[in-house]
């Protein structure tokens, strides 16, 4: 490290500790999506109670960077681009809690699918795009740490592939149901496994966003405007 | 108004005027999740348009309340209960952006809909939900601004009304699926509107429980732990 070479101030120091807490969020975050993911292939209800009981810990971990934020920006004062530092803080720890939650949600699904008919395919797909926005999610943290925009743009086009995952899967399951009956309660649960997986790429995303402004100054230009096409899709086209 | 009878710091006149652009927020999307669902009863495409339209003025507004609050946190440098109402006002601001995506994610998808298969009494049951959350909503922004406990409690109490109307239409559309297979793209899509009609009525459940810690210094007991009870329900029982 260089540190030694820099010259830190107080702000620097409380801010670092703050961002150490929030890599050691994302890692968890992370670990949570893929446990889920796997214990979803694997049908291994024991890992997916685990995910399930360790997202208290992802919770409490949020409350206690807010908390350290607030500290912060009452006892150094921050402004301009430190103060907008520390509010980007609160934001990736807000979406990195929600994060948590879809990953919860998976391992609860993930319970429940292991009573019913399997859908061949679902869960290695699953994993595999379970897999794309761990990665998408990590990047979004060191684009971050980092300050790098060109890392967090990378990280935006990403969210493409992910959609296209999610619309082929939504196909994939309509015609599971379509195709048979007893397929439609496994299939909406698969779905909304999808959806949930979808959502932690559009986190991804936002937390990519908020890198860019704060390294440029400015949004990226279609931030936001990203939409579901399955919305539009009509369901199988 | 009896502001005449109170000292105002130049925090409080700051704080009252990001928290009028707050309630002007919420009756934005008060507006856009009644009008989404009437547009889906009515089969109204136009009014949809103008749904997803207006999207962007309630993006454009929790930009404003972040750049407000920032400027105000450097200019005042609030501290104590003065910062973390602030830091709530930024969380709320962000509770009420998700809840006009998911507006307009309804909007798109009635638009989808009105092309399809009508499933007898859904949308009804779907406004009739809207309306339970767009009130929720309404007064969990009431109880923030008159720090009213109690209010925010009851908002957090009535949620479990909404998850019991979105647990009923789940079951209702697996069993139309079942019935007829050409009911299950329509299906999907009224269940996708379903639960982001109920993941509204979590963000203003969120907000709730923001303004019981902000008066009481404490968050509610049993926050957060909530299941979404269809994840344990397989479907249909």
């Amino acid at each position: 490290m260089a540190s030694d070479l820099h010259i830190h101030s107080a702000f620097d120091r409380d801010l670092e500790a703050v961002q150490a807490m929030i890599m050691k969020m994302g890692g968890m975050v992370e670990a949570a999506i893929a446990d889920a993911a796997r214990a979803l292939e694997t049908r291994d209800d024991e890992l997916a109670e685990q995910v399930r009981r360790n997202d208290r810990a992802i919770d409490a971990l949020e409350e206690q960077v807010n908390a350290e934020c607030a500290r912060l920006i009452a006892l150094r004062a921050p402004i301009a681009s430190d103060l907008r530092t520390v509010l980007t803080v609160i934001k990736i720890a807000g979406s990195l809690e929600r994060c948590g939650d879809f990953a919860k949600n998976l391992a609860k699904r993930s319970s429940v699918l292991s009573q019913l008919a399997q859908i061949p395919g679902a869960s290695l797909a699953i994993r595999r795009m379970a897999r794309t926005v761990e990665l998408q999610l990590k990047d979004a943290l060191d684009a971050y740490i980092q300050r790098d925009a060109k890392l967090a743009s990378d990280v935006r086009q990403r969210d493409a592939e992910v959609d296209q995952m999610y619309n082929a899967l939504f196909r994939e399951f309509l015609t599971h149901m379509m195709e048979d009956p007893r397929n439609i309660t496994a299939c909406m649960h698969l779905h909304f496994i999808a959806k949930n997986i979808e959502r932690v790429g559009d986190h991804a995303t936002t937390i990519a966003e908020q890198v860019i402004y704060l390294v440029t100054g400015m949004m990226p230009e279609e931030a936001r405007i990203k939409a579901d096409k399955t919305a539009f899709a009509g369901g199988d086209e």
